[in-house]
């Protein structure tokens, strides 16, 4: 891919995203972070150059500027970016299209996965959603991601929204009460690594069914007497008799 | 293996054990079912006999008889089987060894594993957790079992209640957060597919990494403006706003 690209940011989705520029033939032009050394980090792993200033990135001569930081800094850093002519896009999930409105060409360019700095994923597979403030920004947003991955979608700000969210209850949840498992079992002297296939096979499933068709257990089956013996095996742990309660009730309703 | 089985029950646990253990060489004898047809169609695909009575399972010829059955139906079946000399064991996770302890021989045969009828499963992956009334059952459950597994483990039942409550949080809870984040979805006319290589990789992550090193999300963020938008989209449905707050303020305590 032939196109010169700046990065904003130096966290999980600005270090897997110039990776993944870099390995489909972007040329990395230059990194800024609010960290310096987190920007020398990056750009050394991706021939880039750390900037000190976000300034210095306006006219450098790259084709898109890529805003991944925390959705409260997007505003401020587009103001420092307000006299860039070319593209500019933020790779959030929440913040909208709108909110990059101060600059000339805008867009989004949000990667829906979870991304851990130290776990290296295949972005081929990740889901890209795109918008933009005009059709040919939207091509060129399009260019960049089918390069990156087979599943490039096109999003409105407020579907995205809604995406963000539905990903909280595919991800962020799930993971936490991954971790209750795991301390549960702790506390008895188990190793995580007897859930551990139940944990894929579960997620699993649902990538060719969907989840209503597959749910299993006490909740499901209404079976009042198991449900009861594992709040009692939960007591000493009250915030979990909660979630157990909240989460059964609302399976036995969603039948 | 050279094992004579039988089988009671026709559900996914009977099912799935059944056909592994056919593939793994051991001859199934019997299969009964409080309906006879299903009784029928399961002895059909493992090349076993299905009957009308489980005392015909008593003396049978089988070397291990397996109870595979609803919880609450387990002393019941058992008590049909007093006169049985061989090993009978449960499936549960649930259940107590001591439930079957008006037999001679017992145990327990527990595959933790989420199971689909009409879904097929590697079942060399699945762990199995073993108990049993004297070492020689235990030692004959653990011949079958590392035939069918790669995974045994022996776990008495105190314990084996704690691995069968694990597994609700890290099966049955997130498969319905994934049916809600699916229905979300489908109200916003969004493709569940979007979500799901997310879904497919949170489980992947936790494979390696404990739970709590890879939380991601606003909640553990402390985001409090994202978490207010979300609880804003999710208001026509107060249910999920409950697990929204009541699920990001454990994530926010467990930081």
């Amino acid at each position: 891919m032939d196109i010169k690209v700046s990065i904003i940011g130096s966290g999980n989705v600005a270090t897997h995203l110039s990776k993944a520029l870099k390995n489909s033939g972007a040329t990395l032009l230059h990194i800024w972070s609010q960290n310096f050394k987190n920007a020398q980090a990056l750009a050394a792993t991706v021939s880039a150059t750390a900037v000190n200033t976000i300034s210095q990135i306006t006219d450098d001569g790259s084709d898109l500027v890529i805003i991944a930081v925390k959705d409260d800094a997007i505003t401020e850093v587009a103001s420092a970016l307000v006299n860039r002519k070319g593209l500019v896009a933020h790779t959030s999930g929440a913040a909208s299209l709108t909110d990059l409105s101060q600059l000339q060409n805008y867009g989004v360019f949000y990667p829906l996965q979870t991304f851990s700095k130290y776990k290296e994923l295949n972005f081929s597979e990740v889901p890209i959603c795109l918008e933009a403030n005009n059709d040919a920004n939207l091509q060129l947003l399009k260019n960049v991601a089918t390069a990156l991955s087979k599943k490039v979608y096109e999003v409105a700000t407020d579907q995205r929204k809604i995406l963000h969210l539905a990903a909280v209850f595919a991800c962020n949840f799930p993971n936490y009460l991954y971790g209750v498992a795991q301390q549960l079992l702790a506390q008895h002297q188990l190793s995580f690594d007897i859930v551990r296939p139940l944990i894929a096979e579960t997620a699993h499933k649902v990538q060719t069914a969907l989840p209503t068709e597959v749910q299993t257990g006490p909740a499901v089956r209404n079976d009042e007497q198991t449900m009861a013996k594992h709040e009692k095996l939960l007591q000493e742990n009250p915030d979990w008799v909660n979630i157990y309660q909240l989460l059964s009730e609302q399976i036995k309703k969603s039948k």
